[in-house]
């Protein structure tokens, strides 16, 4: 495919400056006006090595607007970094709504890096690729544009222009120039596959011949610029009509159909005298857990929900009692801050991702959005709907970095949530635990119970399965949230 | 001074029950009205290993509301805390404004540590210190309420704690628990001068005996109380006058004074054929010293104030040209997002504080603060005023850690900026660099000549000193920026 811009394109000086000045007012107008539309815009700054890629970065800085653009470079990973999963260097760093993100270097990088060295089989590329697809897919579907620009130069270019460079260069890293002109065969291969794998309707790549300045700038800028029209052109259609349809749950007439939940056994308990000697082993354990977990540099995230007044923060706290307060960290999930309102859903929770050997505990989690953002409508049909698709992914993700990821539903019935309730409103301190929205969700309670359904039915993952719990006795649903906990790290660690 | 917790303090169950619901109530009530009045809130939980710190964090959350709590622990370094300044990582987590930050580890746990294992002098603990209470006297004037629990218990107690925990504990860790043992009487020592040097009116000491766990739990939630409802008291007493007064810089009736500015020599220039030869050997220059930096991992931040139009976007592309687009960020400083607004005004800034081996650039900074926000009257004269410390303090800690920081002023005078500003009317591509603010700026000019003046003056330190560059021609500033760039580099990794 790179043939096609093996053409020697060239620009006179005259020409480029007869199309820059117009060629800049008009990307300045469109930045505008994806700024005013609150569009994320991503850049993938990308192809051969001597393409000139920082000339173009450095062009794009002269012709856009840089009060609202930021480059980002991916490189060296830091430790933070390393000790993730490796998307989380994207997700914190992927720019905000009404922004431009330039990015120099991208998801793209490693996995070609390590195709071309042979450090991953080509099975293993392809998956990569696949993740690559679904990654942009997941940005595009909330609304961001990606422009993907992938800059070329034929082997003799290349080689005159490595040599050039080195000139330059103080030393360390001729090496490194080296490999690229040694490999450009291979490369090339790998590129193009790369490329036909993640050429989709959302994010399609762009192809730019890079072995004249003046074309391949103004050539970089035209391409910016249609991609972003043809962006506040699709926003400016009426908007069609919302993708998916709503699974039907319940028909009319019909007796409610048995949910999963139906078939939690709540009359389970635990006496006192068992109880205190049974928190008191299971605590222990989770003791030993916590510091061989911190041992092995492994990481650990536990994932609460329930119904409201189903006893989370008394569950978390009987974990947390166990363990030492520098191995783990307790992120409720109240309002979305507005940086994290200015990204997608999952910004927020891929923030707070432990580090190796640490534990991060979600009072509430990303499953808001299959649950109350399903039920109260804060998110469209299509967002919750494809929301399954995409958090299997992020934990299948988490999984796979090794991460031991358990994830709880305390289950109460309704007669429990009430007596609970009523107790909260005559002790005083426990009264700002209720307020009139959890009165008014428990008239919703069976199309939570449906959301509730379908949510572990579709989100019970071999490599992330949901926990049900028993919650209407507190000491039998703590004590099986701690043998849960000490069973699944022992088992990680052993 | 630990004696006089050393008198084995305790609390009977019923004691405990009868104190514990009306005191939650009273926090939780406390701790909701901060949030109302947006103040954040740091408990600082040290002392004694064996002390039961992680219980008290445990407690702290059972009584408070933890939608609005976040606890951190300072623990390993990560690589990307190593690289910067030792704050950087205090920073990255101070609590927002209505929020509380449980501080697990601290400020404090370095320097006591490093002083009990003589890995630091006594004048350079002293001199840690010193900062601590700078760093504190910093953020109390910023509104926080800061909390400090120094949990003590007797020699005889920690030994059998100790013992008792590691027969808990995994293996790996005793070597720590023994050193602490070993080492309590140095480290009572250490400690108690720790204590004694940042024992301040805005951030006091509070030492709790925790012998008996009833007895320091629920001292330690009457203590949080009370410093929680005596910074309400304060909020809700008339406010007092704002410290400080203006300097005064004129005189009615008097000629300006000269300022520094005056002395800028605006009328040097370089001609075309001599630009072209200097910007071409400076940004060589740069080119290399920009890898030498990376070799040699340090770090390096690069500010950009000026007049309007004076031309800094143009001088910084001149600069970011010349490096690998790896190496740098450039940060345009614009409006605050709301996380940032709910931080002290520095915040921001440290943020984007470079990696080693990396560069920022920033487009505007916080010297806003001196400025516009002074000009303006976006800041308070207190705020303002003490700004300039706080600034001169930052700096000596980015410097010390061996960044290489530079300042430029780029200087224009009026009928420069006003043949500037008539150009951006004109030429399309430019618009959107001029508005009516820029006009309205302008007739403040001898306002922000006072502010830039003192500014100057106040922040020109020998570790962080002002370059004032004439730029009423853009080539002739853009050349002094490159070689003074190139210079401070060269010389700082010769």
């Amino acid at each position: 495919m790179f043939e096609t811009v093996e053409i020697g394109q060239h620009m006179s000086k005259a020409e480029f400056e007869s199309v820059r000045p117009q060629l800049q007012v008009a990307l300045l107008a469109a930045q505008r006006s994806l700024r005013d539309s609150q569009v994320p815009v991503i850049i993938i700054i990308s192809g051969v090595e001597g393409a000139g890629k920082g000339h173009v970065v450095s062009r794009l800085h002269e012709w856009l607007d840089v009060r609202n653009l930021e480059t980002v470079t991916f490189w060296d990973e830091s430790d933070e970094e390393r000790e993730r999963p490796r998307y989380w260097r994207f997700w914190r760093t992927l720019p905000a709504r009404g922004t431009i993100g330039m990015l120099f270097g991208s998801w793209y990088t490693k996995p070609i890096i390590d195709r071309v060295n042979r450090d991953i089989s080509s099975s293993e590329f392809d998956r990569e690729l696949h993740r690559i697809a679904e990654f942009e897919r997941l940005l595009s579907n909330d609304g961001a544009l990606i422009i993907k620009l992938w800059f070329h130069i034929a082997k003799e270019v290349q080689q005159e222009r490595l040599k050039e460079d080195k000139k330059k260069r103080p030393g360390g890293t001729s090496s490194y120039l080296k490999m690229f002109a040694k490999l450009y065969d291979r490369f090339r291969t790998v590129s193009e596959r790369a490329i036909r794998l993640t050429d989709q309707g959302e994010s399609p790549w762009h192809i730019i011949e890079a072995t004249d300045d003046r074309y391949r700038d103004i050539t970089t800028g035209i391409t910016v610029l249609n991609a972003m029209q043809e962006k506040l052109d699709a926003l400016r259609a009426p908007t069609p009509p919302s993708e998916g349809t709503a699974i039907e749950t319940t028909y009319p007439g019909e007796p409610d159909p048995l949910t999963v939940l139906d078939r939690v056994d709540l009359t389970q308990k635990l006496e006192d005298t068992e109880y205190r000697k049974e928190l008191e082993r299971a605590q222990n354990r989770v003791f030993r857990a916590g510091w061989n977990m911190r041992n092995a540099r492994r990481n650990c995230v536990l994932v609460f929900e329930g119904w409201d007044a189903a006893g989370k923060g008394g569950a978390i706290r009987r974990v947390t009692q166990a363990l030492d307060a520098r191995l783990y960290r307790t992120i409720p999930i109240a309002a979305p801050t507005d940086e994290e309102r200015a990204h997608h859903y999952l910004w927020r929770f891929w923030r707070h991702i432990p580090r190796a050997g640490r534990m991060t505990l979600y009072d509430r989690s990303w499953y808001g959005r299959v649950l109350v953002e399903r039920v109260e409508n804060f998110a469209r049909l299509d967002e919750w709907q494809r929301a399954y698709k995409e958090i299997n992914d992020f934990e299948e993700q988490l999984t796979e970095h090794g991460i031991v990821l358990l994830k709880f539903w305390l289950h109460i019935d309704q007669a429990e949530q009430e007596r609970r309730f009523r107790e909260r409103e005559t002790i005083a301190y426990k009264q700002h635990k209720i307020t009139a929205d959890d009165w008014r969700n428990r008239s919703r309670w069976r199309d939570y119970e449906i959301a509730v359904n379908e949510m572990v039915a579709r989100t019970s993952t071999n490599f992330a399965p949901w926990t049900l719990v028993p919650a209407n006795d507190k000491k039998f649903a703590r004590v099986k949230i701690l043998t849960t906990v000490a069973d699944a790290l022992e088992q990680a660690l052993d």
